[in-house]
């Protein structure tokens, strides 16, 4: 026999109606009564706005996948704009396209499926291809172009400050991450930026650079253990993932909310697709957080969440 | 030097924005310029608009995964009731659990990932798991009632004859699937009707029985050959998906529209994995058709079509 | 606090050396001792080896994916053979591709990453894909010239009864699954046979052929209520998967050995992904089985299982 | 009409036989006449096998995933010490892990599927989870007192400067991946140090510290710039593949050989999952390069190759 009465936790699956008129905030609510990814998506809708409501909570959120490339750097602009993200956690590649897209450089699409289009080809007209998705090869020479010129403050300043820096030179016009987070004051860290384009010409043009890692990685864990209350958004997993629940392991709170949104496995168990329950055990997520492990590509959900956020937002308010 | 300049078809990924008001046709137009995932899902709404509005097309729906248990039981009979579907290939468990709501019975959900309810603890109480959703036992006693004081006019008859039959003895106001395709002669054929908990009973309790799957067979390729214009949309793979793309591999027009969402992948070899472009060296899709291999949990991107056709479909009339 | 000592149950997970003369039993038991999905293969070693020295264990294997065309023919063909499999349950498709090689034809390889091979060439060139496996068309023209000219004894016999007569009418020499079941009497289930390109040949030319699926399916609940002991290895999932655990439900005995060997994934909640843990709740698999869910391609998982098979079974007669 | 005849590049599938005295070089040769991932499998051999054979060919091998903790230390350790292995990159995690069982902790073992053992009492109990694997806390004390007393020579020396002097701190004796490194002097290059249990002690430690990251980025190029030949291994992805195939597109020789292992799926665009092809467009790997895309769990693959490895090379000298 169970330790409590499991039948009370059991309710019945809504058979939900779509209609024309149904908006984002009635298909979500409709949602939660059901089961598999559909109500992890609406847990994860549930949880972030109890995020955003809880005044003393801290929103990390951690930057993994091509999401700028292929189309998502402004909704990512929105969730920080609205307020949505206190500390961000990304990968340098995220990086390197904002700041491609800032400069005025675009990304391209084309159709994956229908195979016109070789490698072999792409690497022939200098197209490079991430899955669907293309970036003509010339964006790095604008890139370094703008980063030969930088007149940067302090060879051994930490990463997130060389970000801030880097996102005030932007224009101020652009739907740019790092130049909205610059002006917001929201730290970006970036534990891998090495691994990046963007350090690559910051390297091979300021040879005397040594942007202080360590500075980043205890300023994280103070900002972890300084919040009164913390909560967790992960997009995909990586550095990003392990960088935000490390400090937080160290922390006296670790999180209250948590959301992981990625389409990798747990079995073969790399983090990337570790589940949120894992880290209770490492007491990065409290034994009593909320918490949705969402297996979907986040270009289908981050959309979906922020459009849910803004209209719930605004009714509630 | 490829055949054709590739350039031309590579067209500039666009940043879309989410506004409070963005409708559903509006955020699927924007993910449409996108990539990966969510530019699939555009795809798949797009081409399921089409699939309705090419007034040949006969629609072909498959449906596999346990969709009505977790509470996509109303999303699939809109589908239907709004004639978005010709012809319903479906797995037999759908139809079971189909019968079990219409017969008044319920399906339960809870919260997997709290690991309070352990599979040892439900079997002892007689509760079924379907990952996250679940189902009493006793449901089981109520389709056993029901089908054994069911009249069979003919055990002879096809699977999709006494699934239409079996539609027209239930309860008139029930949202099921069995009934709505009774009442609107839409065919439901399952090739595998005894691998499930119905067919099982209809076994014991009717042991003359002897439903001819071959007439269903010949009757499913006639349908094939007879569309002048055929569509595909397959719901999560498995033998409706096989079922559907044998029939018009021996039709003289294969599908000029495919949509298909499922969570395998295309590696290990399996067909529910496959995608649809494989399908063209086989005829069962044609050459120049539009398709969509959409990775999703259809328990995400269901009502999400349905949600757009309902509009698009209003917008545009 | 947990209810026993959880601590007993962990041990340590040991760094093993591979040598060059280890062997594929030593490779195993040094697995056993990991984690992730190489111990989870030890395991379906270990249990699969304790079936077959159980002599009352009747053994159940189910047969989904494209594993005849990928030429893993021989290696299932021998574990009937060696006495490993005491009931098969198979996808048509695979009865289909191996009624193809034993009347002589082939399947053909390639390499599907070089993209040198379009749908679109294949399909004019009648060549069908199965990922990077080909079937020519013609191999359609072979079988239907062999179906044609079968003098079937009896139109409402069972499928397995079909079956077991159509592998006498095969060559005597040939490595088929279909001739070995018949000659050591091994019943094959194919519960969705009319979803098969055999069956559809079938149809064509033997137009009052009705195969009582029915026989079939209370024949098979039969022999998993007639199982002292029962032990399951599910190859892939789909309706074979569930065709035998349905059976094993309504059974005294549920399984007490059970393996599964699948890339599918739990989450969107489709039988073929569902841990085998699932079918406790089910009585489907008993509360004090041993079970191992793989996630691994088959065609990697299913030749090393019979390489361990065949030397632990010499080693300790 | 298709450029060249494909046809000639198809052949016949082989239906193998397993033997009870097949070795691993016949086993594999024999999966490479099929397809799917066991095609894979024998192609990622034998790619290795050449690159070992090629004498100038650089071979760099990129190292993600819980690799050290799940038991396969001494498997990468065998690569390192029969000279597969020319420069590693690393996750900071498994370096963590490996110090660790050089300072003589272990990591543990349990059934995951028997779900006897909670994440919540797993943390009252001290014990990290990962998925199937466990590390006691205790274990960073261990590293904590170990890191503490480390006289480190040099605060702006560079990442891999630091792990070879590390790897010579560590007891003669061990199978530790940095100790053999160090002896080899092959180097360890770990973008995303900071991201690590081992980072965190040290920083915590030692706060002057500022190990140089750029140091290592442009070393990396000029080994890429300098290899005469390239050959790459990737496990699982991460920052390590991206750190690997970033410097190889900066130099005049792309990769000529190349093997990924990994679980993660291409459609969501993340780099992990990302196939090799894609790489070709980006000049990271060679357009006439021979590679693997192998979708397997690496616990199942990477033993596998060794022990090819280790015996094909016997064979062969």
């Amino acid at each position: 026999m169970p330790d409590k009465d499991f039948r009370e936790i059991l309710k019945k699956v809504n058979q939900f109606e779509i209609k024309q008129d149904t908006d984002i905030v009635e298909l979500i609510n409709s949602l939660k009564d059901t089961g598999f990814n559909a109500k992890k998506l609406a847990l994860a809708c549930e949880i972030y706005y109890e995020m955003i409501k809880d005044s003393d909570c801290v929103k990390f959120f951690g930057l993994a996948g091509a999401l700028v490339p292929v189309g998502m750097q402004k909704v990512i602009y929105d969730f920080i704009k609205e307020g949505y993200i206190d500390i961000l956690v990304s990968t340098g590649a995220n990086l390197t396209h904002d700041l491609a897209e800032a400069l005025g450089y675009h990304h391209l699409q084309g159709n994956f499926e229908s195979k016109e289009i070789d490698d072999k080809d792409l690497h022939r007209e200098e197209i490079n291809r991430i899955y669907d998705v293309y970036m003509p090869n010339k964006v790095y020479q604008g890139i370094e172009d703008f980063v030969s010129e930088l007149e940067i403050p302090d060879n051994q300043m930490s990463v997130s400050s060389f970000l801030r820096f880097l996102g005030n030179q932007l224009p101020k016009d652009s739907c740019s991450i790092l130049r909205i987070c610059s002006e917001m004051q929201i730290p970006i860290f970036c534990p891998a930026f090495t691994d990046s384009g963007l350090a690559l010409q910051l390297g091979f043009h300021h040879q005397k650079l040594n942007l202080n890692h360590f500075t980043d990685m205890l300023e994280m864990v103070n900002l972890a253990w300084d919040a009164k209350i913390a909560g967790v958004c992960i997009v995909g997993g990586g550095v990003p993932k392990n960088f935000i629940l490390q400090s937080l392991q160290f922390s006296p709170n670790s999180a209250k909310y948590a959301i992981q949104i990625t389409m990798d496995r747990p079995e073969p168990g790399g983090l990337s697709g570790a589940t949120l329950r894992e880290a209770i055990s490492w007491g990065k997520i409290n034994e009593t957080a909320r918490y949705s492990t969402l297996i979907s590509d986040a270009t289908i959900a981050l959309p979906i969440i922020l459009w849910f956020l803004k209209n719930k937002n605004k009714i509630k308010n």
